[in-house]
């Protein structure tokens, strides 16, 4: 099976479903669920190349579960699975 | 409980009720409040990544209550609370 | 009573009520008067960082008299008082 | 026979065809194909020129096979066959 | 009475009439008058701040005769006189 | 007869026919011939200045084939003959 | 006689009537003359300031007859003469 590896600063993301409990821990039916913007880190870039030629080190790493703003990136598909390739400026937060 | 740890420049915040009361200490009915523009910090990133490869140091820390340009950021919703995750460049000053 | 820090190139101003006399002393009325474009500066932040890590030097100060822009900047309310947060390029000229 | 050599941060990329056979195996028919956006690497440039007047290094290299944003870059015919250009930056990810 | 001291890479200018005489020294009348692009400098800031933290010098000084682009600016007026505050980047040439 | 020098990254580029043969060498009539994106370089100019001073080299020289993004760059004529003028940037490969 | 001394990155041009002849030298009606683009230089600027504080040689000098993009700059009056006044960017090629 083929995999992905991103470039400079894109990031391989995997779309979460958005959780359907709410805080108290009750069950929300299917309509009230909220457009998921969360997702796990596939993979990441080597870095934004800086004006002095080195690259930015990420913050984000492989296996992180990130907030990312809603609409921002591309969607592929590969082997029939889809993926989100976002770059870490589309990234607003890790989840721990 | 999951917890939320911005990237780079990006910023927690947790909106702060307008205060209904006017400097004289006259309680406002709640159609007088005005739209709240202000909120506590609960969280800063590890600051923009400067053309030196440096990180930018942040002027703003956790708790500090800060004063934000009205509809900048990205509303978000964890565990049924809601955040506002912000820029350094969307905070105006801190309230102290 | 609380007070306003702002930060980076930030600038809290106090608009100045339009001086209502013409150059030879003559007094006008209410309607003549011209939407101020004038303030007093409170406070001004720590400076804008430069590419070089360091912030840029302020050229003005507490208690400047000084013309910006007209719709510049934003406004807020605190303890029932109006101010102005302008960034320093929004500030054209010092009044002396 | 011509060939094309691309000049700083350009990339010279031929189309692939989109695979017609989904994670399972089960082909579909050419009306279900989704528009192709992966492509094979023929030659890159030697790289866009940063402020310190060095080049930047490229992550892609000549047969690596690329995803990139869809309608990114400039369609170009040499001896009848169709070539993509496109910059660094159009490509999200590298498929291994 | 109070004086004008702009800042950073501004500059306050008092326009000129437009000289109602052409070349050969015929007046027109006051209708035939171009609008002014011309006038006097009065003062100039210190200079903008390069990345390197030191400022730009200034090529026009206190009573040039300088051309601006037109429209540019923005007018004040201060004690019942009129002003116009540029940038140097608005400037166009000094006339000798 | 006067001859043309460009400036900085500024290039000089005589258009080339398109080719009316296909790929098979078919002849095709002049009305099925696509609008022409390639010329040839006939003068190159000193380079693009960068933030340390120095000027980008360029990659294309005086005789180069070149293919470039089609509507790009400044038509001019001179002693009757028609000559376009590019930026380096709007080079896209050099056909060898 | 005023004369005009143009600041920074700024040049003031004397358009060119256009030839009217063409390549073989047959004069052409005034109706059929193109809008001229070519100008000679009268005076150019110090040069623009870069990021290291220094200032940019210019390609162009006084006396050089030049081909600019149409439209491209400011068209002032002085002592009854029009000149233009352009930034070096706008000038495409030197005609020698």
């Amino acid at each position: 099976m083929a995999s992905i590896r991103p470039i400079n600063d894109k990031i391989v993301i995997k779309r979460l479903e958005a959780d359907n409990t709410t805080k108290g821990g009750i069950v929300l039916p299917d309509s009230a669920k909220e457009k998921p913007k969360e997702g796990r880190v596939l993979a990441v870039g080597a870095g934004r190349v800086l004006d002095n030629g080195e690259r930015a080190a990420f913050q984000v790493k492989k296996d992180d579960r990130v907030i990312f703003s809603s609409y921002a990136g591309t969607e592929i598909k590969l082997d029939g699975e889809e993926y989100l390739i976002l770059e870490e400026n589309d990234i607003l937060a890790i989840v721990t």
